[in-house]
């Protein structure tokens, strides 16, 4: 286990996530209460919207009012979600409380990329050098490279490596064409493909090409596979992981309905604190937000760390 | 991975787990109905229900008329549970039907073992030497040692990994009293403490001792680590696993309500496959079958793979 990081990073994307695929609505104020909440669990990373077209996505009709309610907090990065100049338009708007960064957002399986974008790879290659050139105007450093449907795709199977680093070049080479340099990489299990194997043999390609990027993980636990994934992710040197309190979400995608979100944040701090791993998060306060969140929500979320709480809670009871 | 089986041997107890935990009632057919398509899955042993006290476990209660109603399948081993002569002798009534053995059961946790049973660990394994000697007379071979809360307990804490190797210990030292030999032991994470690196650990420690004894590991998922914890187990060559479809079942001990049952018999399967390791499963059909069984209990399971499907079924219709 040579690869084992010290420190784990983890991104809490539970409120983007979660009330994106809710059936809501969610109270406004409950959204701002959640992710205050997640800000005192020692988490440095919290998504907290999607600025998105309210028509398609009305969960994230109140990301203004989120964004105008949080209570900044020094150590902690609110970041936002975006696909568009209008909805990077409106996360500037915030400038002051979030965290602005850029990324170049592409699919390893081109038949995501048209199912969900209407695009062929290449015209979502367009599409992502025009986005970064808007980022740049706007002074928003265009700096990490995404990959959706890096272990498997709904619409295409199976994905090979060497397609994920196929898609990795080609955003590197969108961002060197814009002068922008790269310092991280996502590899996202959009529709929950990954398995163990998977996983070593996908971030294996890409680290071999790129031995030095910091690489994060963005799992599914859609077929309950997602801490096995996170676990193997860990052993080859993943530093950062997003994920979502209580396993907030869902997947949108093609014959999935009521699929498991993203891993549970408080099952991947269990996992690495057991490993040695630090997250600077405080796993029973976190549990508390999970349980929180499933008050919000009004029905059961997928946790089963929620349920049965930390091993520390029963170890005081034992001691 | 020098040590990742070849085969692994699953079996499948969401009948016996998953019935004995819920409100119920559940009628027989339903019971038979579960078993009889579980017995059409590939798998070759199942557990099919448990002879204890039906004041005490009224989900039992017709486990006499279950084993009469079961269709015998070659190659598929009906199994049942048992904790006294009295159960002995119920089960031993339907020899034709079954396949009966015994083990010696222990706990690593002596606080476990008084809670549990309200007997200290001499007292149990005094327990145990008359058990053994019961199975003997009736002609039932005693070839089984299993150790529950192997990887930590609600009521003790922490468990070492000497711990799990005196309580085995303790067992083969029964077993050899009586001139039985052992030829399986099972450890079983009976509160969900386990973690990959307590699997690591605590199997490393027994198989430095026992080499060449095949090791069967029973994961709850209470904490939602148990397939981390079961790639744990393949990638130190465990080759068995007891599992429920769809995660039927739960944990009755101390301060868990609502905790999830065992891992889930089509994850597992899943995880298998896609190591290269044969289960003889057809895992679409057991998935089926995961669906059925949350159709008989009227509520949702842990199981994600059950909602989501297969990798094959998505596969098959990207081709």
């Amino acid at each position: 286990m040579a690869d084992l990081p010290k420190h784990v990073d983890v991104h809490e994307e539970g409120p983007r996530e979660g009330f994106q695929i809710e059936a809501g609505p969610i109270p406004t104020a409950d959204k701002v209460e959640l992710i205050n909440a997640l800000a005192e669990c020692g988490l440095h990373h919290i998504q907290v919207c999607s600025f998105v077209n309210p028509r398609l996505v009305p969960g994230w009709a109140d990301a203004e009012a989120v964004c105008q309610a949080l209570v900044p907090k020094p150590g902690v990065d609110f970041t936002a979600l975006w696909f568009n100049e209008n909805g990077l338009n409106r996360a500037l708007a915030f400038a002051d409380r979030l965290v602005l960064s850029g990324g170049i957002s592409l699919a390893a399986s081109n038949a995501f990329t048209q199912k969900n974008l209407n695009r062929s790879h290449a015209e979502n290659l367009d599409a992502m050098r025009r986005q970064t050139q808007v980022h740049l105007q706007h002074g928003i450093a265009v700096d990490r490279i995404a990959v959706m449907a890096a272990f498997g795709c709904n619409y295409q199977g199976d994905i090979s490596p060497a397609q994920v680093v196929q898609t990795v070049a080609d955003g590197m080479a969108v961002a060197a064409e814009a002068g922008c340099t790269i310092d991280k990489l996502m590899l996202a299990d959009t529709m929950g493909w990954a398995t163990p194997i998977r996983i070593e043999r996908g971030l294996g390609a890409v680290r071999e090409r790129w031995p030095n990027l910091p690489i994060s993980l963005h799992l599914h636990d859609t077929r309950g596979l997602a801490v096995a994934n996170a676990h193997a992710g860990l052993r080859l040197g993943v530093t950062q992981f997003d994920t979502t309190v209580g396993g907030l979400g869902g997947c949108p995608f093609a014959g999935q309905k009521g699929a498991a979100g993203n891993i549970c944040t408080e099952e991947l701090v269990l996992l690495c604190e057991e490993m040695g791993i630090e997250t600077g998060v405080d796993l029973d306060r976190l549990i508390e937000v999970g349980r929180m969140a499933e008050r919000i929500v009004g029905h059961m979320l997928p946790s089963e760390l929620i349920r049965a709480g930390s091993l520390n809670a029963f170890r005081r009871k034992a001691a």
